[in-house]
C-alpha cells in the first residue's frame, strides 16, 4: 500500500473527473457493505494505533511537527475524520492540538490572513489538525467576489511560501481534500434536519454555499493545483464512504510519519550513574 | 457516589494525614486486585462516556467552559491521568485543549506569571486541561527562596481574583492534587530508569525536587488552603493507585459538569421550514 502515491492529487485537477464513491481499498469478496465497514474500522484503528506510536517518539523528540490540513465542502467529514482517527487513538492530548478556523474575527481581519493560521502551527513534538485552514482565504472570498483573480494569485504564492516555511522549519505538512459528491452532501444535511442532536450544526448558510457547489468546486481546484507541491501535498480523498475515508487518511497520516525516521531521543543524562534514594 | 464533597481539600491541610494509598471505591469483595483494576478501568470508561455526552453539548452550547488543573509532584500521574482520561476518551480534540506549563520562557517570565497562563485558558464550548499550571509559581520559587513569604501571599492573592474572574466569565474550574507517596514516587522513577522508552522522561532535576519532598508538600498546603474556593475548589485525589486515581477523577469531572446544566442549544434557524435542495 503506497497511499502517498495512490492519493496524491494530479498536477492538473479536476473534480468531476474524481469519483467521490471510490472505495479503492475495499475488499471486494462479495461480502455484505456491513462487514466492509467494520474490517475498515478495524484496519483504521490498527493504523492509528501505529500513528500512536510513533506521535509518542515524536513528541520525545521534541524537534520535528506534523500538520495535517483537512479541507472539504461542508459536511465532507472534517470534524469526523478528527474524531475518528483522534477521541478515540490512545494518542494523548498533551501532544495533539486541534484547531478549525471559523469565519475570521474582527481582530483577524485587521491581519494579513496567514496571521491567525502561523499562531497555531505546531511546535515541536506536536501534531496538529486544522479543520479548515488558510485555504479558505482563497475559497470563500473568491467565489464570493471579495477578491479578484489578481489577488487570488498573489495568495496563492505567500501559501506557498509560508508552507515552504514551515517545512525548511521541521513542520512535515499533509493536506487532504475529503472529496464528496453533491448528492452525498444532500443526505447529510437531510440527516442533521432530521436529528435533534444535530440541529446545532446546521447553518442556513451551508445552503448558500451549496447552491454555489460547481463555483466552490473550480475554486478549490485553482488553490490544490496552485499548491500541490512536494513539501506540502495534496492528497484528494473519496468521502462519500465514512469508513474508508478515515482508513485512506489512516493510511497517508501513518505513512507519513514513517517517512520521518522517528526514533527515541537519548536521554538527558548518564542514566547507567542515576539512582533514585 | 458524591466524589466532590468526598474528596474536597479540607479546610487546613495536612498532606501526612492523607494517605495516597487509599481505595475508597475498590470494592472489598475478596477479589484478586486485578480484578478490582479492570473494574476500576472499565467504570471509568462508563463516567468518561457521559463526560463525553455532556462535552458535546458544551461544545455545540459554545457558551460555558471547563477548566480542569492537575497539580502534584514528579510521577504523580498528570499526564497518565490526562492520557487515560481523554485519548481514548470519544471525546473530539477539536472540543478539547490540554496544555503543559513547563518552566517559563524567557520572554514568559518578562510578564507577570499569569500571562502564559491566562493564554490557554478555555474558550467558549472547550475543556482545557492543564498539566501543571500558575501554582508552579507559587511551589518552585518559593521552595528554592527565590520569593519570600510576603510576595508568596500576594501571588495566591492574585491567584484567587484571576480564579474568581474566570468563574464569573462563565469557566468551570476544578482543581486536582494528585497525592503519591514517596515511596511510589520512588518506584516510578526507578521505572523510569528501567524502561529505554521511557528514559526521555527522567529528568536529572526530578531528583532535586525529590530531595525537597517535605518542602514541597508544605508549600502545596500553603497554595491549596488558600485557594480552596467554592469558585474553583481543590480536590485531593489519593494516587498510587492508577486506576483507582483515575476512577476518582472521572467521578469528579462528570459531576461537575452534570453541575454545569448543559443543553441543547437553539437551532440557527427555523428548521422546519427548510429543505435542502
Amino acid at each position: 500500500m503506497n497511499a502517498r502515491e495512490r492519493f496524491r492529487a494530479p498536477k492538473k485537477l479536476a473534480l468531476r473527473d474524481e469519483d467521490a464513491g471510490l472505495t479503492p481499498l475495499r475488499e471486494k469478496n462479495g461480502d455484505k457493505n456491513g462487514g466492509a465497514k467494520q474490517r475498515e474500522r478495524a484496519l483504521t484503528a490498527e493504523l492509528i494505533a501505529q500513528v500512536a506510536h510513533l506521535q509518542e517518539m515524536l513528541f520525545a523528540g521534541h524537534k520535528q511537527k506534523l500538520l495535517l490540513i483537512l479541507q472539504g465542502m461542508d459536511t465532507a467529514g472534517k470534524d469526523g475524520t478528527t474524531r475518528a482517527l483522534f477521541s478515540d487513538s490512545q494518542i494523548s492530548p498533551m501532544g495533539l492540538q486541534a484547531t478549525g478556523f471559523t469565519a475570521p474575527t474582527e481582530r483577524e481581519r485587521a491581519h494579513d490572513f496567514l496571521w491567525r493560521i502561523h499562531a497555531h502551527v505546531p511546535g515541536a513534538g506536536m501534531i496538529a489538525v486544522f479543520n479548515r485552514s488558510h485555504y479558505e482565504d482563497v475559497l470563500v472570498p473568491r467565489v464570493l467576489g471579495d477578491i479578484d483573480g489578481k489577488e487570488t494569485k498573489r495568495r496563492l504564492a505567500q501559501i506557498r511560501d509560508f508552507e515552504r516555511m514551515l517545512a525548511e522549519t521541521g513542520t512535515t505538512v499533509i493536506k487532504v481534500f475529503l472529496h464528496i459528491s453533491k448528492d452525498e452532501q444532500k443526505k447529510r444535511l437531510q440527516e442533521r434536519l432530521d436529528d435533534p442532536e444535530k440541529h446545532w450544526k446546521f447553518d442556513p448558510a451551508d445552503l448558500a454555499a451549496r447552491a454555489q457547489w460547481d463555483t466552490y468546486q473550480r475554486a478549490y481546484e485553482a488553490a490544490i493545483d496552485a499548491t500541490n507541491t512536494d513539501h506540502a501535498p495534496w492528497y484528494i480523498v473519496p468521502a462519500d464512504s465514512k469508513t474508508h475515508r478515515n482508513l485512506i487518511v489512516a493510511h497517508l497520516l501513518l505513512e507519513t510519519m514513517q517517512g520521518m525516521k522517528l526514533s527515541w531521543p537519548a536521554p538527558k543524562a548518564d542514566l547507567d550513574k542515576v539512582k533514585v534514594e
